[in-house]
């Protein structure tokens, strides 16, 4: 049976991106489907009772929520192209460990866009704490999953494509504080088959600027 | 070589009960730790550096940290031994989903034992909410896992031990809400092997207070 593989999605979701770029680099096709957020498909309602969100994978009927679950049932079901999670189960559970951690980018980067002055500030020093912790975690290596780009590089790699909104907004440099991450964002973004996969960073900063008016926080 | 396997780790923990729970349904032997929150041991802040907090799985000196990874850790080394993640990968997903669901527990008890008034009101309200939730997704199932305990039972059943605290605190009945999930409760506590290696509500209760006075919310 030809497998059947559909993604509710938004454009500009870090979560969304992280499903997107599982499938690509393992060569799945898929039909997209792109949720509204403000008026959300019943199918979405129908597959994501609980937490109503996007993304949602339904593979031959089967729906699948949260990205980092999906990711990981991607990699268990076309497990022979690109494996992303590593072979050892210690490994594996640092890989669980970094990916989980790379979660913590989205509340911190929300409250970067959204927020002025002190609250900015904050977040602002917050959010390169973090990138910093990452950027120690990614060492030498080339990609965070090691030699190749594994479950980490995918569940990280999307919130890079919201750094220049992010610096944009509170007006400071990424690159400054992280030159090695940003060094890994670039050797990933080279791969053809991950920069196609992904939104430009200039089309999220339009759609942050367009956020930013609806909400009155312009 | 035989396993090394030590437990940084806090009685009254819920998060640390999973892995103590695990741990037990698989029969693995362990040196257990026990943390003092406010003096944390050196070995603690050394294996888990990042977030610096129990549960630490160390297996044969090597750190395993957050919860459900270190149960999803030991299902994956001591695989033959009870089994907790079903076999098949949509099945796997939904444990997972339903696992990680259950955290939302941790941060509502907290404001409900915590808060008083109109916030602790609303706390009660959102635990009964994401019970019910629960409660549904148990259904006629005699464990979350099916017809025995799995990795979902694994991940919720601590958080019962601190439900007598939460009624006590609140003034309200959980099972009045939600009778088929205290009835799970029930049928899991029955089991000896379970209900020797969680703490007693009553000793939980006891630890609440104390804290309660310690933070002058008594």
């Amino acid at each position: 049976m030809e497998d059947n593989v559909v993604l509710l999605d938004c454009w500009a979701s870090s979560f969304g991106m992280r499903v997107r770029l599982a499938l690509a680099l393992k060569g799945i096709k898929y039909e997209y489907k792109e949720e509204k957020l403000e008026d959300k498909s019943r199918v979405l309602l129908e597959m994501n009772p609980v937490h109503k969100k996007i993304p949602v994978l339904i593979h031959n009927g089967n729906p699948i929520c949260e990205s980092l679950i999906i990711v990981e049932y991607i990699d268990e079901v076309w497990h022979d192209d690109f494996p992303l999670l590593p072979s050892d189960a210690h490994q594996r559970s640092l890989a669980r460990f970094w990916a989980a951690y790379a979660d913590k980018l989205y509340g911190i980067s929300k409250r970067l866009w959204m927020g002025k002055g002190e609250e900015q500030e904050k977040a602002k020093n917050e959010l390169i704490e973090c990138l910093k912790t990452l950027e120690g975690e990614l060492g030498e290596k080339p990609y965070m999953g090691g030699g190749k780009i594994g479950f980490v590089d995918v569940a990280l790699l999307p919130f890079s494509r919201w750094f220049y909104s992010l610096e944009k907004c509170a007006n400071f440099t990424i690159k400054d504080e992280c030159p090695k991450l940003v060094g890994w964002v670039d050797r990933c973004m080279e791969m053809e088959i991950v920069s196609n996969s992904l939104p430009h960073p200039h089309k999220i900063y339009g759609f942050v600027l367009h956020l930013k008016e609806k909400l009155g926080i312009a």
